[in-house]
């Protein structure tokens, strides 16, 4: 659906709401979060799930629910959503389900990250693979979201914590995350399940995977200690990817979970991940590296592609 | 290792004891274990594990740990132990870690059943799967340990039991122990997980696979909820078995878990399931439907090679 404004990260603040609206005023700060929750239904209510039946990130839709029709336009021409946010945008309309009203004193210009990636990792630790204190855990993939799972395993106690990635320039900054030991696959003829193993008297507590890479999903879950081990997916895989293991790996008492937004109900528990950053728990600044007028987008770009740094603010300033 | 006595499900009276044993004096009432707990190891201070470093099952091992020598002979040569228990015979020799002591009033020719298969499936419904009150739970497999999961799952509170077999004739005694709906996936074209998800609104909270076929294992994985479900893996799979699935499956926030003897802890927990007998929370009359005086022991074989009934006792009588 082209054209269609991109952009699913940021922070904002509310300038109308529509008919109806109880829930946000004119003012309030905001996170516009790419999944929804609507409150009513069997997800929302369950306290396991936050996959809302009705407001569930869909990349294919780009109008609003409801009336299914698009906000934009140019020359009376549509312009597409792009999964409900489109954020690259001084202004955006939004259902009022995927914005979390969050505290007013929060740097709109920091917490802005909480709002996908950094929560994904964060709630994957926290949330889903839950390290008991003192620990060990291992994270495949050392993106924004690997880094955010390290600092989530962090913040839970564990005490060993491994970052494995096919990219060693990953490591140095990976320690200011809270990994304390590194594993590049590369540098083993072993398998990694089978070099994690020998490192950890016969497997990792826990395994956090951020890479989308079937493979690496594979190894994370294949790593974990039999008996009590625990691994959990966060990547998004390809589309003909196929997760293969030997079922005695599951029988050897392994659980394997996946997760989505870090299993946080963006409006009930986006509030309180603010809330974490304002108590100084979680520091969101060293996730920020770079930082670009809205007129210099493209260098965002840019740096993503090459992977360079974490996160870059992209700044709506006139 | 032949020749060996076979037998691992059984009930007993100690007779005497080794040098050095403490917990067991002659006299006491025991359940024969096939997998022990040392209580000193890993997986034993584990609160989550039962797969003791030194006494987990070890089918090709036909000695005593310690010495490593066998305690039965004929003729001066030795004969071999079986999965550390022998129950096949009058007497047995078996280490102080494989037996659990029970109550002395519970009735040995009943409570025996407990030793291994029905402990082991409803350990994994009420341990593992733990199905929340007024859940839907689906069975695969309708044997003694499928039959045994569906009775933890109406322990546990579960309003609907859906038993899965490829035999129909497993169903009108499956009744018996809770199942309130059957599925037969050769009455089906379409896969079992897509009869399941609408017989249940998208799919069943909890599964558990009792069946050992790798097929029934990704349906059983595959059915259930997403958000919440749990699946849980009992049957001991082919040597060459692969479980395959696509990993957006467990994005999707399901769980997929194995468990081991039901995840009971053989000396610390079985006595506590001979009591939920004594409390009539659990009936095991129900899993015996037959016995043979000990002469008669290849009767019982062949009721088993024939699938006929589900658990036949043999009477040690002279
Ligand atoms: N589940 C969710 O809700 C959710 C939300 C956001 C992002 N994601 C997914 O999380 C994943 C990570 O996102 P990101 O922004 O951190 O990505 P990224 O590309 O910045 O980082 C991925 C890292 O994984 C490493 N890697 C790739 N293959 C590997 C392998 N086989 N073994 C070890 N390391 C390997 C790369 O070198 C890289 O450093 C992506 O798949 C993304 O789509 C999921
Ligand atoms: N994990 C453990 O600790 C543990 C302990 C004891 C037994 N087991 C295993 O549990 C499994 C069940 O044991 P049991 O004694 O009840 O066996 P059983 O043979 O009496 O029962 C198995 C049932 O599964 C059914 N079945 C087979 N393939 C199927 C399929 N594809 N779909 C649906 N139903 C199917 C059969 O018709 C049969 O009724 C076995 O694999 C056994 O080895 C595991
Ligand atoms: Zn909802
Ligand atoms: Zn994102
Ligand atoms: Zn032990
Ligand atoms: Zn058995």
């Amino acid at each position: 659906m082209f054209p269609r404004i991109f952009g699913h990260e940021a922070g904002g603040i509310v300038e109308s709401v529509g008919e109806g609206v109880t829930e946000l005023a004119p003012g309030d700060h905001v996170l516009p979060v790419f999944t929804g929750e609507c409150k009513e239904c069997p997800h929302c209510k369950s306290a396991e799930s936050n996959m809302c039946d009705l407001l569930r990130i869909n990349t294919d839709r780009g109008v609003m629910i409801g009336d299914g029709k698009s906000r934009f336009s140019i020359d009376g021409k549509p312009i597409y959503h792009f999964v409900g946010t489109s954020t690259f945008s001084e202004y955006t309309v939004m259902h009022v389900g995927c914005v979390a009203k969050i505290n007013p004193e929060a740097p709109l210009d920091k917490v802005c990250v909480l709002s996908c990636g950094i929560s994904t990792g964060l709630g994957a630790s926290i949330n889903v693979a839950k390290p008991p204190k003192g620990s060990t855990v291992a994270i495949f993939g050392l993106g924004a979201v690997g880094l955010a799972a390290a600092e989530g395993a962090r913040i839970a106690g564990a005490s060993r914590i491994i970052g494995v990635d096919l990219n060693a320039s990953r490591f140095e900054e990976a320690r200011k995350f809270g990994c304390t030991e590194f594993v590049n696959p590369k540098d083993h003829t072993k398998p990694v399940q089978q070099v994690l193993a020998e490192m950890t008297n016969g497997g990792v507590d826990r395994s956090v995977e951020c890479t989308g890479n079937v493979n690496a999903m594979i190894q994370a879950f294949e790593c974990v200690h039999d008996g009590w081990g625990v691994a959990v997916l966060v990547g998004v895989p390809h589309k003909d990817a196929e997760f293969k293991t030997h079922p005695m790996n599951f029988l050897n008492e392994r659980t394997l979970k996946g997760t989505f937004f870090g299993n946080f109900k963006p409006r009930t528990d986006l509030p309180n991940v603010v809330e974490m950053y304002m108590r100084k728990e979680l520091e969101v600044e060293k996730f920020i590296t770079h930082s670009v007028p809205f007129s210099e987008i493209n260098k965002a770009f840019d740096l993503m592609a090459k992977g360079e740094g974490i996160r870059c603010i992209i700044r709506m300033e006139n």
